[in-house]
């Protein structure tokens, strides 16, 4: 069995650098292994044969996939430098924001980003509702993790990484110091963070990527000739 | 302080009723409040302001929610008769699988029931497809949990309960002897099983209410005359 730690990661996904902010967090030494989406190495299929999907994180030959599911894993494993709260109701809250964040915050945001059209604010009403609630959850606190960087954080690093880029595309403000004042100081802190700073995929070649893929996006979606 | 624990759900709802479930295995004490989903009461409202959803446990007065989630909080804070592994490596796959259930098998098989027409089976080759996964799983196994009822079979636990009445009201055989001959073994043992029989809505009421949810459907699908 082969030992030591493999991640099998995107550059650019969000799902993949929250499992590479995680082990950097707990100090585990891991390599990285960034697959081509459109020719899925055989390893990963035999990891994931699924979902088929990143991130697939192998612990001395064993596979573990969903990125929420091996934060959890993390956590179980290398027990240094907590992510998660002890007390069970804490806990419960981190995975519901977790969770909220990936089934709610994320389509919520990606869906405005796709259709809405440049410079118009409107289209991110129904996310501008879900963020209240994370900012909401800020209140008197630091990181959502309280103090420190915990789950929370790392979950919705995404946030961080890539509301300036698509503020940058849509020409618009989304998280600013007048909408989301405590949102806004969770993401300067929370990118700045050692570790975090270190591990952040370049806001130039993330927004030349995801404008590649709005402009795909609207060129499908236009009516035909 | 209010001191206890009470769960909020509807008598049919397979969220709610996998809480029952793991409550009666760990042998907690617990007042059931069943909601009209239709008139919500201020008091769910309250304990889950941001999905507004059934179940809610209320534990001691302090509300945990979504249910793999309360699934999670249960095992975290009663510890006997354990309804997950301890190993992190199947910790990690059983996790996995109940969220496969939620994120991909109940979609598929729901889509089935309310769009597809009565005896025809093919409606449900996707969902069929997701369910080769679970019989793969079960080989050598009476339990997805082993030798006893884990979390991943009270997970799925619905699919003891809802294919049978989806199974009658389309006149077709999904889970049985010859297709999937684990799960459906696995689906008679489950049933029967001490505390989980016990706790079943009766079959006559599931398929008369999911007959009408049907017919509301396939109605306002068909075109106007």
């Amino acid at each position: 069995m082969e030992k030591g730690v493999k991640l099998f990661k995107t550059w650019s996904s969000p799902f993949g650098i929250r499992i590479v902010w995680a082990l950097k967090v707990k100090g585990v030494q891991f390599e990285q292994i960034d697959e081509d989406l459109v020719n899925k190495s055989p390893l990963l299929l035999l990891y994931n044969p699924v979902h088929k999907k990143i991130p697939v994180l192998v612990h001395d030959g064993k596979p573990v996939v969903e990125s929420l599911i091996i934060l959890e894993y993390i956590e179980g494993t290398w027990k240094q430098n907590p992510l998660f709260p002890e007390d069970p109701l804490e806990r419960a809250a981190a995975r519901f924001w977790a969770k909220f964040g990936d089934d709610k915050v994320m389509p919520s945001i990606w869906e405005a980003f796709i259709k809405g059209r440049e410079e118009e604010e409107c289209a991110f009403a129904p996310a501008f509702e879900n963020l209240k609630f994370l900012e909401e959850e800020l209140k008197g606190k630091q990181f959502f993790g309280g103090e420190r960087i915990g789950i929370v954080d790392i979950a919705f690093g995404w946030l961080a990484n890539l509301v300036p880029v698509f503020e940058e595309i849509h020409a618009i403000k989304m998280i600013d110091e007048e909408r989301f004042p405590l949102l806004h100081a969770w993401m300067q802190e929370f990118s700045k963070a050692p570790v975090i700073a270190d591990c952040r995929p370049p806001h130039e070649k993330l927004v030349n990527k995801f404008r590649a893929i709005r402009d795909q996006s609207l060129l499908a979606a236009a009516p035909h000739a």
